[in-house]
């Protein structure tokens, strides 16, 4: 596995607070790896998180919306190699056993285990291997650190994928740190987004919930690599509270606004190395959409030009083709008008009012091109919504990727 | 260019009474071929169309939209090599002007000429060549056949698509003649599906519109390549009379179901053509969903997997990776449920009840994958909502024609 030319060096991570981590090798796949994580928690830590929109998801994806709700969280168990996707009731039982065998090691209840599963899809998660891997990783607890759980919990990422943010809170300095794994794919997997952010703040979790949905709203929801949403993908946010700093309740409470902006902060940057790691990707796009009836509109018409093919191997070919984000703005669907219309590339304006710019020069537009991040900028000139996406290239590495093998 | 492995030989062609076919080469482009058509209708022709839900058309279309109200043509002009997609008030000027050339060359109101051109986007339609253009047309007006106008309106198409249908209204025979062009693409153009229908049946412009907006939902409006809608798709059906069968009125009228029928089984034929020649297309895959809540989420389910890019390269790659099926259900946003859904390779049900079959034996489905017609099957488990859709697969050739250039 070539490791993606967008590639950045991992960050230097605190620990935190009420963190305590281990690993193990399950065996999912013939390998010495760690693939399983177990994360246990400091009593009272709060949790929130978004999962998958698919309509087939994956047990474990079922298992944290029934335990979400109860906002309170001491582990978190997750299983790379083996996303249990779509396997009946064999699956499940699996997933409920090696969640119940690590409520007992940790002594908990079973509702306040977390549980993410990636890789194959259509194979049961081995049930006697899952509850051998996290038994083995209990025993690990307090030897790992954030660099391992994130090597336990990838598949076919090309690099190790990590980030970090802080806040003052009440005078108190919080740290996050999230883990995030995604978008590399083999025969015959299904790429998943699995994130996990550690906090010491102390966050009630309704709040927590109501700023991670946010934050995912502006990071993760805005992020497409090839349009394909997995049936696994899953966001958890935990909140251990050690770093003793008042517990934020709400808006009002101290700390809450910079708190709020670390984590999205911290959420915009997991999801822009998933997108560096994109299949394939040799360019990170930003495409910004400004002039929407609202910003619903925009983050529509963004995506449509995110996920455009013409426009993503344009790009790729380090090719200025704005008719082809003319075409995606056009099959939008969403309210615009040609002759409203205005599109960059960087800094350089190339159409504006439903046709070229008058003496048009290409050369800005193709030095911008040939470097390793683009921005692609859309003016609706209707209105005031904007939206901003992230999306990569599509070269032959994507097809070499998922088409050029036999499962 | 290399033909398109799924190519079909170029059927044999009745001429249709009241069409009068000229073709010449305006030189949109550095080349000899012939780039304008021109065709002449008797009076009395009626005329339907479907134009692209592109919310930034070219000014073909917008006159197209202009003039089918009136339901009768004389004079149909397509352009190749430059499609006059955002192009300003230059590009409409341009259009205007052939028009009007048109009109004056066949004696008839500006309003009765249909145009559509295809090729480069934003570059203004060159006026002058498009006027000498549809002149030097016209006066090769009868010299001319379907298998020469067929060659006149391609562009990156790599090879001629038309196809024949026929049907007996009140006891005489009426013929139906469609051309297409479309799915290839190069620097730095976009690719454009134009579709002329002929008949020499009578048909009254308001049934006509009707059929034709009937037959499109379940043929053009049915296929994919890459999911990019264009800017200027276009179909336009005439119908001269010529045959001397009673006028079709409406439902009631004699052979009106043998018509519309035929002219469903064209705009079918025509719009599978255009999967076949997708760029890069190795095969032909026809995606069939059953058992969705109503038609039109089965549509919606059907789309969502003819545009996975997973689907596609797995199916470039000979690989029965249903869970890719799985995912793209999943993420399709309609009611589904996942212990409900079956899904078949061919003939072969792979999975059912939301895991795989029980003794599941991928041989009969590595052989059906292994041909260039490929077949998946979906049955949602929820209700009678039935759709077919058509597409083809992912692969290095359609990168290598979007992103290995410089334009």
């Amino acid at each position: 596995m070539t490791i993606s030319p967008l590639a950045t060096p991992f960050p230097s991570l605190p620990a935190i607070g009420g963190v305590r981590i281990g690993t193990a090798t399950a065996g999912y796949k013939p390998w010495t790896r760690a693939d399983v994580l177990l994360i246990k928690f400091a009593e009272g830590t709060a949790v929130a998180g978004v999962t998958t929109r698919s309509r087939c998801p994956s047990p474990e994806v079922e298992l944290c919306r029934e335990r979400l709700p109860q906002g309170r969280a001491r582990g978190l168990v997750v299983n790379a190699g083996n996303s249990n996707a779509f396997t009946g009731a064999a699956g499940r039982a699996a997933a409920l056993a090696q969640g119940e065998a690590a409520a007992a090691l940790l002594g908990c209840a079973t509702d306040a285990i977390f549980q993410a599963s990636t890789g194959v899809i259509g194979v049961p998660l081995p049930r006697d291997k899952a509850v051998a891997g996290v038994t083995a990783a209990h025993a690990a607890l307090g030897a790992g650190d954030f660099a391992g759980a994130t090597a336990a919990i990838g598949t076919t990422d090309t690099f190790p994928k990590a980030a970090h943010a802080s806040a003052l809170v009440g005078g108190v300095r919080v740290e996050l740190v999230g883990i995030i794994k995604g978008s590399g794919m083999i025969a015959p997997d299904m790429a998943t987004m699995l994130g996990f952010i550690f906090t010491d703040a102390a966050v009630e979790p309704g709040f927590l919930r109501a700023i991670l949905a946010a934050a995912n709203a502006r990071s993760f929801s805005c992020i497409t690599v090839d349009g394909d949403t997995s049936t696994s993908d899953t966001v958890l946010a935990f909140a251990t509270g050690a770093a003793g700093a008042p517990c934020i309740t709400g808006w009002d409470s101290a700390g809450a606004d910079a708190f709020a902006a670390a984590l999205e902060d911290l959420c915009g940057q997991l999801a822009r190395l998933v997108v560096r790691d994109g299949e394939g990707a040799t360019k990170l796009i930003e495409v910004r959409v400004a002039g929407a009836v609202d910003d619903a509109s925009a983050h529509r018409v963004a995506m449509s030009i995110a996920n455009s093919p013409l426009v993503k191997t344009a790009i790729a070919g380090g090719d200025a083709n704005w008719g082809r984000v003319v075409m995606a703005v056009g099959k939008a669907g969403e309210p615009a008008e040609r002759d409203r219309l205005a599109i960059s590339f960087g800094t350089t304006r190339v159409a504006e009012a439903g046709a070229v710019v008058p003496g048009y020069d290409e050369a800005p537009v193709a030095a911008h091109l040939a470097g390793s991040e683009v921005a692609i900028g859309v003016d609706l000139g209707m209105g005031t919504g904007r939206a901003r996406v992230w999306t990569c290239d599509l070269t032959h590495g994507y097809i070499s990727i998922n088409a050029d093998y036999r499962s």
